[in-house]
């Protein structure tokens, strides 16, 4: 039975959940693929780090949940850092899932350089190394023979990249648009419920789904790189996320959605991403008014869809319905069977 | 080059769509996969039959278009069957694309039965052997060694079958939905427009929506082969569409659809299916009533939606918005991709 050893940077929210998953699917991943998966190494931003090559017990870490201490006696306990781990640990792949600065997509990139450098098969679930970094990360990875997966940067597991790539054969994506920024989308529609901005934003931070700084959301920042990487994976667009014409939430006013609805319309922040006739891909994150029996229009709270116009297939949509933290964790759990699968090959 | 030798049952509008599709993408599929694709036999219902071993002229057949009689000078112009084309034609891959007996799956059943038989492989654009007959014949398959492809069957092109399999790996299917008849849908959107029934027959079968018969799509019974044939594949459910609890829309007046709308909701005919705590399938169709702001408000006319839930990513759904007769040439066209893959492999 072939072994495989996984490395982990970041054990937040996703990365535990992923962990339980783990755990929880080892007896059966062995059954299916003839695999033994093993985490050999953790690390994370304020509880120290884990290296264990004969494989940490996952069980006993992930029960610290997504941010309490590990237990004292957990063999391999220190303190390294992300690229420590990355150019030292004994692993076979990589799942790439620390806090991004989605300015730069770091530290990210570098990890996912240095991994590939060693000839290692990279996760990422970070839109930022896809948003900044796609074609020169993709290049590296084929130069390499390493295998590159990065299905949860847009929609969590919900497939899109690999939607197009396994089940869209030989079709050329001409346009992709969606709502994929789910605090923008839970503040436009409480607004629409008539409550007041501190109000929403304090709710929201206590659901979660408003961050201590809005302003990544809010200003469409978090769109444009989702939108980006989406456009540099499905369209080859080979862009940036300062390349995006970005208009975010921060200027729509109570006074705006009523009177979009009082014409039958709801505003929502769309992203889109369209290729002209020259062959060149221009992309927009805005504010919109859609139909209030358009699609769109249904698209509530964390609910998210993307929309991708083919030559052969016309346009089809895939929406996530409210997706919990198991569904960022499948994400990742869904790129390590594609990369068990591809070792067997 | 290897070459692949292809068989098509059934020339009329996606089969013809399909051919000038191969006709088109013929050098691109050489070049991509190293593969010459030919047609090697057509039969049709009343233009007869065409079998040429070194490759049938699409270019010069698809002109004839769906109806019209192929061209006096055409090499290999018959009489033959399609169980005679099956049985005797030299071949690699049959697509079964005849017209369907909804109540019985036949003669789509005996022609891919008769395919394996001779350990050719299948692509089918019908529902009824994956109504009716699917786990004998993906039996027949496997015994055989034959690749038995059939993403066509629900919302033409638009992954379904191919999404679970190939994007949702070690995903468990609990439950799936969707709205699947566009006649039927049609209709009801016509009748919420206040327009009286025979004026919507009228220009949906103008429009191509309503068939001359339209009782196999008012009374249910296409949504429920669609259904079981979803349930049949993704949950190993085994059912047969007789076990479907069905109810069409024959009974829906315009009060009901009034009395609806002053509640904020819409009818739509729905088919769903659910594992229940036993493990056992249970499905229906019927007509419901769903908000106005559902998502399954919004897919109107000929648009059509599936959901998927599953016990690793939560609940997901794909919609093909307004397919024209290419998308269902493209089912056909992804899964002979497919079907070329897997030689490769």
């Amino acid at each position: 039975m072939r072994k495989l050893k996984v490395a982990m940077l970041g054990f937040g929210n996703a990365g535990s959940a992923f962990g339980r998953m783990l755990a929880d699917k080892h007896e059966e991943i062995k059954e299916r693929y003839d695999c033994d998966v093993i985490v050999t190494a953790i690390v994370t931003g304020r509880r120290g780090s884990i290296v264990n090559p004969g494989g940490i017990d996952l069980e006993k870490v992930c029960t610290a949940g997504a941010s309490g201490a590990f237990p004292e006696d957990t063999e391999g306990l220190g303190a390294l850092t992300a690229m420590e781990v990355v150019e030292t640990a004994d692993y076979d792949v990589v799942c790439e899932m620390t806090p991004l600065n989605i300015f730069t997509g770091q530290p990210a990139i570098d990890h996912i350089k240095a991994a590939f450098a060693r000839g290692k098969h990279v996760i990422t679930a970070n839109k930022g190394p896809i948003a900044w970094a796609f074609d020169e990360l993709e290049q590296m990875a084929k130069d390499n023979g390493c295998m590159f997966f990065y299905e949860t940067v847009v929609m969590d597991g919900t497939p899109v990249f690999n939607l197009t790539e396994h089940t869209l054969k030989m079709c050329r994506v001409t346009e992709v648009s969606g709502i994929l920024n789910s605090t923008t989308n839970y503040i436009l529609e409480e607004m629409a419920k008539g409550r007041d901005y501190d109000s929403i934003m304090e709710s929201g931070r206590q659901l979660g789904f408003v961050e201590a700084d809005p302003a990544m959301d809010i200003e469409g920042y978090d769109a444009a790189a989702k939108v980006t990487a989406l456009l540099n994976v499905l369209m080859k667009a080979g862009i940036t996320p300062d390349m995006v014409d970005r208009t975010g939430i921060e200027n729509i006013t109570a006074e705006d959605i009523k009177d979009a609805a009082s014409r039958g319309k709801v505003i929502k922040l769309l992203c889109c991403g369209k290729l002209d006739e020259d062959g060149k891909v221009t992309a927009f994150v805005k504010p919109v008014e859609v139909e209030m029996n358009d699609m769109l229009a249904s698209i509530d709270s964390t609910t998210s869809v993307v929309s991708i116009t083919t030559d052969l297939m016309g346009k089809i949509s895939v929406i996530e319905h409210a997706p919990e933290i198991e569904q960022t964790a499948y994400g990742v759990f869904g790129d390590l069977l594609r990369v068990i699968e591809g070792l067997q090959q």
